[in-house]
C-alpha cells in the first residue's frame, strides 16, 4: 500500500494489523478444533474491544461465528449494546448472520480479508447463503417461513409502547 | 382455521399455542425491561427445545434477540448445533440476523405472527435492515465494507483442510 495509512485508513497499516491478528486468530482456532475464522473489533481511537473465534462446533452454538463473538466481547468491555464508531477486523467476509449482527451493534466499518468463495471452497455456506438473500424469500425452498397473526400478536408491541421504562436500541 | 390441524400443519392448533407463547414471552419481557419479543424453538415431535426473550439492553448484546437466545437455548437441550427437523415460533417476523441463525441452525420452518411493519411502527429497524439487504451492499451508505487482502488471507483455510480432526457445520 502507498496511500497515506492511520488508524481511519481502511487499507493502512493498522489495517493490515489487525486483519493479520484475525487470521492469526482464525489459524489458531482450527488448531484448537474450531472452525477457520476470527476476529476483532476496534474503538475509533484504536483500542482493541473485543476478540472472537469462531466456536460454532466447540460451543454448540450455530451463532457462535467469529464475528459474533467479537461484537460480544466488545459490547462487554465497553459496557454498551452499541458499538458505534467501531470497526470489524474479520478473516474472512461476513456471512449474512454476522453482517446483521455489525448493522444491529451500530459498528461503523468492516474490512475482511478472504471472501465468500474462499469459505466456499473450504466448504462453508456463507456463497449459499449470500445467494438466498439476494432472492425474493417466498421463492426459498427451504426453510418454509409463514406468517400466522393471532389476536394479540402486536400485544408485546403495545406494552413496549406503554412501557415508561423502556431502553430502546 | 378451518384447515385441518396438527404438529405439522404450519397454521395448525399447535403452532397457535406455540405462537400464543412466544407472544406471551414477548410481553413479559417488556414487563421485565426487556425489548418486545419472545420465540420457541420446538423440535418435530413436538417437544419444546428452548425459549427465548430479547435481552439486548438487559444483557448489552446486539445480538441476544430472542430467535437467538431461543436457537442457542435449544441447542443446549438437543446437545447439537444443528436444529434440522425442529421449528422456530417467533412472535415476530424475524429480522434478518434471526433469519440467517435459523440457517445455520439448519430449522425447517419458520412461523410469525407480527411482521417487520409491526417492528418498524414501534421504533425497531426490522423493516430498514431488510431494505438494505434487498439493495446491493455497494450502495449501502453504513457501515462501510471493505475487502483487503493479506499474504495468508486463506491459511485459516488450508489449515481447516488440512486437519484431519475438523468437525463440518
Amino acid at each position: 500500500m502507498s496511500a497515506p495509512t492511520g488508524a481511519d485508513a481502511p487499507g493502512g497499516a493498522d489495517a493490515e494489523r489487525w486483519l493479520a491478528r484475525a487470521v492469526q486468530l482464525a489459524t489458531e482456532n482450527v488448531a484448537a478444533g474450531g472452525g477457520p475464522f476470527g476476529a476483532v473489533v476496534v474503538a475509533a481511537d484504536g483500542t482493541l474491544l473485543g476478540e472472537g473465534q469462531n466456536r460454532v462446533t466447540r460451543d454448540l452454538d450455530p451463532t457462535a461465528h467469529a464475528e459474533v463473538v467479537a461484537i460480544r466481547a466488545a459490547c462487554r468491555t465497553a459496557g454498551d449494546f452499541s458499538l458505534a464508531g467501531a470497526s470489524l477486523y474479520t478473516s474472512c467476509e461476513p456471512c449474512p448472520l454476522c453482517l446483521s449482527a455489525v448493522l444491529w451493534a451500530r459498528l461503523d466499518r468492516v474490512v475482511y480479508a478472504a471472501d465468500r468463495h474462499d469459505a466456499e471452497a473450504a466448504g462453508f455456506d456463507d456463497r449459499e447463503f449470500y445467494a438466498l438473500w439476494a432472492t425474493e424469500r417466498d421463492d426459498w425452498a427451504h426453510p418454509r417461513i409463514t406468517e400466522h397473526r393471532l389476536d394479540g400478536s402486536v400485544a408485546p408491541f403495545d406494552a413496549w409502547r406503554a412501557s415508561a421504562g423502556r431502553t430502546a436500541y
